[in-house]
């Protein structure tokens, strides 16, 4: 605990205001805290760093907050949701938003003009159309065999140019991009359409077992875990199980989240709760920001960069 | 619209308040109006019914709300979390709760004792244990061959003896049970284990290509879908998008969820936004609740079975 | 703590469900726990009952459920936001909403066409044009001198007839109808209207001096003080703070909330909190039912019916 | 509406990331777009500028934004809730306050320690009894007659000696506070119970008088209005009315929220339902940012010094 002090305001950098917040309280305090946890895990060595991306992250235009943890060596494991990876490569294609604001919107209209709406954005049907004649003619490129989602994903990114790309430096920085809900995503419908007249499968039974493996590996190894979970759902709930197999609790936690505790549910679920599972233990550092990730994201990654 | 009433109290039975609620505001207006539509798509005989689980549904005690409503053949398709699964499971074998105080639950001291807790619940470690060894028993009396998670479950379903459960009372009532994230639960852990030594493989590209074929197939019968999604995440994606291939949206549409819109992800997006993705349409009945399921859902189910 | 029960479905009361609620988890439990609470509240004799009104609870319909509890005696004293009792009054001179969905609505059209929107309700303007009318009518009727909130409210209710009003039947039952934040509300501008021309004025340091002796007088007695607080806000903080004036904590709190604790403000503090503030103690019995008011109350309401 | 664009991380300033937030997404976006309202609100030379406070901002270490504001003649009005003034006030007299975790925590214990808590703050009650000792000192040298409450706290900010204080700073620069609930904390009970002795009193409707003649004031002189919400509650409500009465709608107005509007109470509506009742009208500028406001405050003053 620290001593409460007044925030200051005035010329100050980035990383200088998170400083002070540290000295706050509620989720200004808990930012200034998240952002001290991060760089102790980014900066153990010894340390294996998964990032969970869940909620609409790339559209909403943080996909360069993500490439640049990737290209500092910050993560080496993304458990991502579909969407995310989807939008990704779609971006690779020249997949665009527009602005719209969520109250005064037509929705048959946008429907009508051939454009799917994502809260206050906007994107034209065919740009994920044009997503999915690439992505085919990048999957026909790709040898017939069984992969793992990170292994499919690492072949994908050797096909994509566009080095804005989260599964383009994914594949370029050695980090492994794990989606365990493949099939629940426009990338995993092309995945199964070119499956239908080519040997080229899927098993995320050899995820699972990566992560099992690895499990076992790094207790053997006395390495560390850490994580910076973006929202809730199965990317939350993968990372802080996938490391029960080895009684190996995360080291280092930090969730951005707007889901609540009081019902429930894994996704709004605290870190303490997680003590009970053994997903951290009392040696742990964690904490939870109560934040839309858009605010708290880029605040995140340019503070560190500050530092680092 | 209808006209606004002021709620009256005095005896009555649920579906008597529920009735009166469609006449007030907010999420009492919403309830009733929800309970309209569900009553709507359950008596449309030309009607497939998916039913989405998400959140700890089954731990909370909601488990007979939801085999009551296969019994009764309101739903054909249940598109679930792997850890709603997993506790249908384990209850079969005898996995029981505690209720805790979260705010003074001590969370190590569960650790230690050998507790899991679920917000303000407490769960002993042996019964996932318990859970885990039965399944591998059962799992080996099963044919090793390439299974959807549907087909897999159908054939778990066969071998549980406990008819309050969720997976058996599927099988038995025909039921198709899907779970995107099958490897993100401990079920998916155990078959993945099992797999290690028997050649009995989870395939979830058989799943996709059910719901594709589905999807064309209803639309060529002229035939419509309705969903009662309860809680967001993966389940709520994959069902509204598993009527985008044959471009068919979903006629009836009922969601109960505690997540908010203006955060941009899909678990709280409106069901208005949906229109733009043509996941429903200008003549689909839809409506969302914003409510703790454990209260919304058994006035639902209780209220239906009174109309029906 | 009690053991859990999976909830079971079929031919049941409102009571008999709210009964099994209490043995499931989440936010079905505490509302099972909040009507054993209210129970025990309203059958100590020896209890003086507040009832906290924030959040636009007459307009959503709700206005007869409160009716019911000053008429059966279950509430002493009401600590209202002014919205609700302006309404209150309006709905006595003909008041009314019609239904609209929030999402298609057309504010700007509204505003042309004289309708003031409460979220999913519409009310023309005119009617609160006649309830201005009507109390300014009533204020000249009424000596000229200085009143406490509650004791001009209650004046007011003498010339009220509607019998399903709350000031009125606050009035009747002798219930004090306390308002903190008078001017922040319709009522309250009248009141100034009338008091530019006539020496009727609104004194609330009296409330706040009821309020004070009556804490020191129930600590002399020996009473205890319990409440249902519905919503945050003003009534909620007043009606916490009420009692720490005599260092005498709420015997019996109840708070039916959708606000959160963790961003730090009152209206959504736990009650575990209000520990520390000695506004509850460890002996009282409280919850927090994190629930839409317009759900929860006409349940709670109802079950304590059928009990009492 | 501005067309999308990836945020880009890299050495910038706070302002040149709020800049770029415009273009992106969700709450980050909204964000952007409140500065630039703000801005356009702080240079309008002919607009009265209101501010509201609500929740722990003070205790919450935003005490020097908001006098920051101040100073800087960005506010011409505040809107508060009593417990802010209290802290204000009892921070001039050294009130301090110790960070703790909120989910660790022993209520019972702060209590015998004499410590309040505010969600992750505890302070010493002895430091509430130190500004009430002081501020009956103070009460007693203000003259005996009747004040509004910004008349109230103007005699107090005289004598203040804390040049970090809002109410000192509000009286320096001639900004008006107001308090409509003003019994509703520990200042109004101070104040009441000064009044038990001496003729001082506190008329509210002085308050409300002022902001009626302030309204038709504007509006003959052609003057705009504007205002920063922080927080819902009586502030909200009552700076949004303040302009109905000369049926004036605000130019500017910014809320930041972390309350939803489907809940459907005051503190929660949208500012497009705001349209309805006049608050605003269709050329008004107006945004709402759902970010806990000890994370979006300092951002926003931080970023509008970088301007201005």
């Amino acid at each position: 605990m620290n001593k409460w002090k007044n925030l200051k305001i005035g010329k100050q950098t980035i990383d200088d205001l998170i400083k002070q917040m540290k000295y706050t309280a509620f989720n200004a305090r808990s930012l200034g805290e998240a952002v001290d946890i991060i760089e102790k895990m980014i900066t153990d060595k010894n340390c294996v760093k998964f990032l969970g991306l869940s909620g609409a992250l790339v559209p909403s235009g943080m996909r360069l907050c993500i490439v640049e943890m990737i290209k500092r060596n910050w993560i080496d494991i993304i458990v991502s949701t579909g969407a995310n990876i989807t939008h990704d490569i779609a971006q690779c294609f020249g997949e665009t938003y527009d602005q719209i604001d969520p109250e005064y919107v037509d929705d048959l209209e946008l429907r009508k003009k051939g454009f799917d709406r994502i809260y206050d954005l906007v994107s034209p049907v065919e740009t994920m159309e044009t997503m999915e004649n690439n992505i085919l003619e990048i999957l026909n490129k790709i040898d017939e065999k069984e992969y793992s989602t990170f292994e499919l994903l690492n072949e994908i990114g050797k096909h994509l140019n566009d080095n804005q790309s989260i599964v383009r430096n994914a594949h370029l920085n050695k980090v492994k991009l794990i989606v365990p809900a493949f099939i629940d995503s426009v990338l995993g419908l092309q995945v199964w359409v070119n499956s239908q007249t080519r040997n080229l499968k899927v098993n995320e039974f050899k995820d699972l077992g990566y992560v099992v493996n690895l499990n076992f590996d790094l207790k053997k190894k006395g390495k560390n875990t850490g994580c910076l979970i973006l929202g809730g759902g199965v990317p939350k709930n993968f990372i802080l199980q996938s490391v029960l197999m080895a009684d190996k609790p995360h080291k280092y936690v930090v969730q951005i989240t707007t889901d609540t505790p009081h019902y429930g549910g894994l996704s709004g679920a605290t870190l303490k709760e997680a003590l009970s599972w053994g997903k951290v233990d009392e040696k742990s550092l964690f904490t939870t920001v109560y934040c839309d990730t858009t605010i708290a994201l880029p605040l995140i990654v340019n503070s560190l960069i500050e530092r680092l």
